[in-house]
């Protein structure tokens, strides 16, 4: 389950509830490109924005539309009995597996972090992806803490952000966060733009924005690294980098929302207000980039 | 109500409930201690972390206990329609006035913040406070968006962050934000180790963390500031220096709960899980600065 493209779709909407359908049809267009896992809830899956009785429904569809594909929901949230709750949810929905980031109000100390994994991690039967995600959360985890926290029960994955430093330094890296954990668990990347370069370097899984929307494209893009065709990785990058750009620019949820509304997999506005998808030029780029092969199907 | 020093008191939990007796004889602290305004439920005041029924509950216990003194509470979430709840919530139980930073999950963009704003102040029907708070929202405003919100009906007071620059720098600033707005809107100090500054520079309101458990201390420092005695500003700020530093290190909600456990007026542990209150040396630290001078209630 947390390993090669894990893909993490919308969670359309229209006035503020979730358009089902749409979210339905997500979900079959990744069972059909036979994703290996689906982070349904994920930031991209605006959970942060819906109830808890959302997030029941949605894991439901989810698991219901999922067949054999493993699906993964998201349980963060700033109070710990929601989160305890949000997870008994997910497993009655029949998730395979829970992912948490540390999901505050008050930015939290490495202590608290700790503390928090350790409460969650007990309380679940599923196994839990840690979710490093300083731009959400404005905690980043040392690997110290990360060797610590993969220590506990239930660990599964660890979703990491883009890798720093040299492919060489980057290998150096997972290798010596692999001696150092349990080998049942994971390593992953995110970060859409540099999910290749952390493949290469020798992630276990990306999670994958792009791959919620476009998976073929995402396939292209994580065969060619897993299989370490450099050339080939960089030329589909190439193709995707006014999107990267835009990722960059807006984060990813903005341009991906855009994308649905323009290839017709969402309805405008798609996104929980106050946010908005793109407009004018930004917009107009990525229509260029859908009618292009980039993100073609097949 | 947006004038002079508006305290923000704790909101004491056990076990993630709110411990209402606690909470009360806080608000009838500030009430004998004649503070200008309560600012209930802030970021001090956990709002993020209780429910809306637990939020509902306190702003009704805030405006029973405080009489006389206006009651402010924080209507901050990250789905506008539990915003615009906790609006009706919150003038049911009788406050005189909202407060309200851009939280959110996806950092938000300028348009987004403004479109935010836009909302809520049509849909409320007592001044509104607006929050530049980028430590919890990740969004910094800058004086034009704070310039065009205020031309928004209903907006009562800016709550701005610590003023950079020279003291002649931050007072031209705060000129120019004052020609530019309605004259009925206040400008407000955050950030307690830097108020006195703002309130020197020419701000209007002190937004105090440390009036909420210490009114008397933070009315010293208010009045030496307001009253331009900057010899004793600095005397007084030196005084406070070690809880200053502590509040830079690990933000100033820790800090301050942990002075409200050391001096009974909550059971620890009083903040929400995972959040800790300071231990060993730091709380030592706090144990002596309780028991000197500056803290003193008269």
């Amino acid at each position: 389950m947390f390993n090669g493209l894990s893909a993490f779709p919308l969670t359309p909407l229209v006035n503020g509830n979730v358009d089902e359908k749409a979210f339905t049809a997500l979900i079959e267009t990744l069972v059909a490109a036979k994703v290996d896992a689906i982070g349904a809830l994920g930031s991209t899956g605006s959970y942060a924005y819906l109830s808890r009785a959302q997030r029941a429904r949605v894991a439901q569809r989810a698991t219901a539309a999922a067949g054999d594909v493993p699906v993964v929901v998201s349980i963060g949230a700033v109070n710990i009995d929601d989160v305890l709750r949000l997870a008994d949810d997910a497993q009655q929905a029949g998730v395979s597996g829970v992912l948490m980031a540390p999901v505050s109000y008050q930015p939290l100390s490495r202590d608290e972090v700790y503390r928090l994994y350790e409460r969650v991690s007990q309380a679940v039967a599923v196994p839990l992806c840690v979710y490093d995600n300083p731009a959400t959360t404005r905690f980043s985890f040392d690997d110290e803490l990360l060797i610590a926290v993969c220590q506990l029960p239930n660990i599964g994955s660890l979703k990491l952000g883009p890798l720093s430093g040299t492919r060489a330094e980057a290998s150096a890296r997972l290798q010596a966060l692999r001696q150092a954990i349990p080998e049942t668990i994971t390593l992953g990347i995110s970060g859409d733009a540099h999910a290749a370069a952390g493949l290469l370097a020798g992630c276990d899984v990306w999670y994958s924005v792009l791959a919620g929307l476009f998976p073929h494209a995402a396939r292209r893009l994580s065969q060619a690294a897993f299989q370490g065709r450099e050339e080939e990785v960089a030329r589909l990058n190439a193709e995707l980098a006014p999107l990267w750009a835009l990722f960059q620019r807006y984060g990813s949820l903005r341009p991906i929302a855009t994308l649905a509304e323009l290839s017709g997999a969402a309805q405008p506005p798609c996104l929980p207000f106050p946010l908005r998808t793109l407009q004018g030029g930004d917009r107009e780029q990525l229509a260029a980039l859908l009618s292009g092969s980039a993100l073609r199907p097949e």
